[in-house]
């Protein structure tokens, strides 16, 4: 049960509540966000909505029988739209083209990257500055240096930036040069990093993780939400399965599935989700098909000189032709 | 290594190849099929091609690295065109659409299906009379007599036929009553199965394994083909995953995949890939844009009262909404 | 519902059960198996079962809640017992073990593996004529005549043998020369087959499917049993999952389920289920421990020499010490 | 190649070996651990070992073809002990016995699980203050305050802890209360969290991911090691599946697998593993029989009432029962 309290609600108005629910057999847990003030009830009793729907203080109550709740289409049919400012937005109806390096690796790299994407007309540049790596012996990122080096110069270009956070003590010091917190396959279920950033007024995106269900995204993106911060988007980027012709298993299924669980955005990652550069244009133009909100995928002037995933990364030239394709492909989408 | 020999070769000339290929330590096995006459070469030596390549007979010579051989693209990269006859083909750079219900349950329902597949330009239907099942009480199928009734409507109406065999005795008996054999998922390594079907010369579509990886359905696909029948067709229906919100995980990744990897058409099902009927469009469509040369789905009159598989079926105004948007989705594929 | 019907029913009897079975909605079939005569049930309806109870003709009467049912607990708890005649069983309490090459080589290898079993006691030996191999360039065994080399070999020995069969036209010429049938598998769900051993009075050993679920291994016995045929065992032999450490990973966890779902005797194959030879020793004590009622494992003289599966098969030295050790754990377990 | 170093090798002599190693095109990290002083050098080029061997202030040097180094077995063939004091150790050729209840759940509940444990034998408990849930709204732990509760009450008996720590600032806080640091299976590739546990001088118990490779759980126990930390144990717990009919798959193939690969300690958690009550005790006892070098399970005094995971937890009775059986099992593998 998701209680929709007014803005201005009275103290005395939500404890009356909060009681009443608890007769219900309802344990309620208040959820203050950039959009709203809710009451989030767990319970299993049923009951007359009424007995709750008349007191003071209360704008809506909905019934959502799922065991998320706020990231639940059930309440909330409208999607959610992501807006970063400038214009730039991730929201159903539209598509979101996010593109750049695996990892950030120099400042030359960065200026012929926003190039190539202010070029293409890309809005959002991807990177990563903290790299998961399965060896502690791997390059593991730039760090927060190389993030405010590349935040000047998307800055200047007026392009946004998508970036990975990978512990809780990174939130505050990556905070002012991100517009998009990435958190990876690897973190999707950190719950302290989930509710850390839920207090956050910053737009984040969580990878679905690497053998996670569908349903395990949605509760974690519910941790992130019910943390205070409605900015969610989600991000299928392929899953573990036995085969090993490609890298992962990029599961399409998940989007109409998603679209129709949740209300926030769903992106779909092709780099990470077949892992083979030749196949990703195929695999983005069908996330389209589809259904996703937008699309994210790895690009680099020499792929074969890249300091991680070379081989799923697209030159420029191939990521010109892509891009020049999912407009066709998004247009006809819209089209139908 | 596959020797393609000269049609009129002498069995001396044969001869005396075979013999040059066991003292460079290749085991050869002779194949005929309606196209060629080859000598399927398996060893590991590494010898000068032109130790073999002068001798008498001798059309060409390849060096295929795979361990499938005739399916693979190394030897004969133009794409294989299944040609079911009165124009109906299914191949490269073209769009098979084959629809029907799962199961052939009546006359009324075959006739009024083949109405629909014509009113909608679909060539191809598709329906079981032999139906696998994992309990032994559920319904199985109406067999040979359903065929033949069905095989009656299909040719008064032009319309191809496609249906499932599940074992080597019921081959003569569908023979003349089928365009198609299809091998089911549970049957993909039915070796002894596929070795039949090499002997006949009738298009073979092959489904991917329940949990069959792309390489072991080249494999099943060089049983058929190395038993004579060149007329091929892979089919990508799903792969079992730990994920349980959709039935099964329609794998797209594996269709560029297979795409590389042999010159054979690649075909989706999207009906059993994912298995809910509001989201076979989507996925059907993304199938398209992930380079399938075909599409095979599931429609019914009354989805809800089909003897199997409704709630993976289409009505006929969903497949007719349906194949307008392939039509219009392959469009732009081939235009871009 | 299954039905035990006395062995003596009249056929206007048995009509008015099913007549009335009708009436309550439940569809019969009738199975006559060695042991029993039964009718199953197949409906949902909620009924009082004195309505059936008190008709001539009927023994017992049983509510199976399970999908599949004479293979069922629910009805039978009493084990059953595989019983191979000169005091050789495969059953509940007992520890059988099964032992022989991957593929029947020939008669110097029959001879001498059969030497080692005897001498150490064991009474079943494995061992495959029919190979279902992925590539159809692959040795795929001697066929009929190895198995009757290898039968007269047994007999003369006292040992009983185990091999698959791969298809139904094999049944017949195999028939006097096996003792159990083992369904590989790669046919756990060739429904034609199993349908066809349900109508032999020989024992039929069913392996897991590559990447088959529990209920679906039950499934596949239940077409056997309602075919007619009781003598059934149950094989896991790993299954796949994405790990790539073992070949397959042999899943011990079935064992205590499948010995709670089923009166059937389940059997561990560490063999295929781990694939490595210096695994399979710790695993099939491992399978003792989770409860299986037998073990079978791939031994050879000269096993880097085996025409199949060399990596996973021991040699006669370690295969004496396994059996030393399994005797131990066998006897632990029984005593705790 | 791992370069030991004698412990009191000078500055210069360090930087000398380091320069050396570059020059053959080896990176070389210095890792620094309670019982020793390290060079792990990453590179691909051949040499003759006797180019560095020689050099002073080195004890000696191993080329590890592993992708992880430190925790290879095939530099440190002899097996790593985990002393935890007061006779308690975790080690190879010895069963460790860990249990306790999924959750702290309050001062009763530890007293009386403590006279259990101290009743049987067993020297170690586990129990979670901070529990990774996957919906927010569940309970997530007494916290901080609960584990010092603990402390006091094990410190009396003389009773071990581990517990989960979940992020990097828990570490200090959890410190002295704590004698295992436990990395769940949702964390296992929180390298954050790995790096940090790197620097303490407490024994860290890693799980196996959700859906992690043996060769990942590996990984992520050089990140501890190679960060300081030699005091590791590692844990199979079960992976995911396509399988339903058990919550997890415990996969024992991973124990001699990882026996054969690693010096560390492993142990198997069938609680989690199999995730049923009634089938903990055969997979226990399986888990010793497959070479677990110590077993962790759930009990409760009232499985039923527990917060969490009382379906996969033993009550007292079935704890006794089964740690007797545990003695016997392990008596036997040890004199075979």
């Amino acid at each position: 049960m998701i209680i929709q309290l007014h803005q201005e609600i009275a103290a005395v108005q939500k404890e009356a509540i909060v009681k009443k629910a608890l007769t219900l057999q309802y344990k309620t847990t208040e959820v203050k966000t950039q959009h709203g003030n809710y009451l989030v009830g767990i319970g299993k009793s049923e009951f007359d909505i009424r007995e709750l729907g008349h007191m003071e203080g209360i704008a809506d109550i909905h019934i959502v029988s799922d065991n998320y709740k706020l990231v639940s289409k059930k309440w909330k049919v409208k999607p959610t739209a992501i807006d970063l400012g400038d214009g730039v937005a991730i929201r159903s109806g539209d598509l979101a083209v996010m593109a750049g390096p695996c990892s950030i690796e120099g400042e030359e790299q960065v200026y012929k990257t926003i190039a190539h994407l202010k070029a293409n007309g890309v809005k959002i540049m991807r990177g990563g500055v903290y790299k998961p790596r399965s060896s502690p012996y791997s390059f593991r990122g730039m760090g927060i240096d190389g993030l405010k080096m590349w935040h000047k110069a998307a800055r200047e270009a007026g392009i946004k930036i998508i970036t990975e956070v990978m512990q809780v003590s990174q939130i505050a010091e990556m905070h002012d040069y991100v517009d998009i917190f990435q958190v990876g396959a690897r973190n999707t279920q950190n719950f302290n990093l989930l509710d850390e950033l839920g207090k956050v007024d910053k737009a984040v995106m969580i990878k679905r993780g690497i053998s996670g269900t569908v349903d395990e995204l949605l509760y974690s993106a519910e941790y992130v939400f019910s943390g205070g911060n409605e900015k969610l988007i989600l991000c299928e980027r392929g899953i573990r399965t036995y085969e090993t012709s490609s890298r992962n298993t990029l599961d399409l299924n998940s989007i109409p599935v998603l679209k129709e669980k949740t209300h926030l955005p769903v992106v779909a990652d092709p780099s990470h989700g077949i892992g083979i550069r030749e196949y990703v244009e195929p695999m983005t133009l069908a996330s389209i098909m589809a259904g996703a909100d937008g699309v994210i995928f790895e690009i680099h002037e020499k792929p074969e000189e890249a300091y991680s995933d070379g081989q799923q990364t697209l030159n420029f030239k191939e990521s010109e032709t892509l891009i020049g394709k999912i407009n066709k492909v998004f247009a006809l989408r819209e089209s139908l």
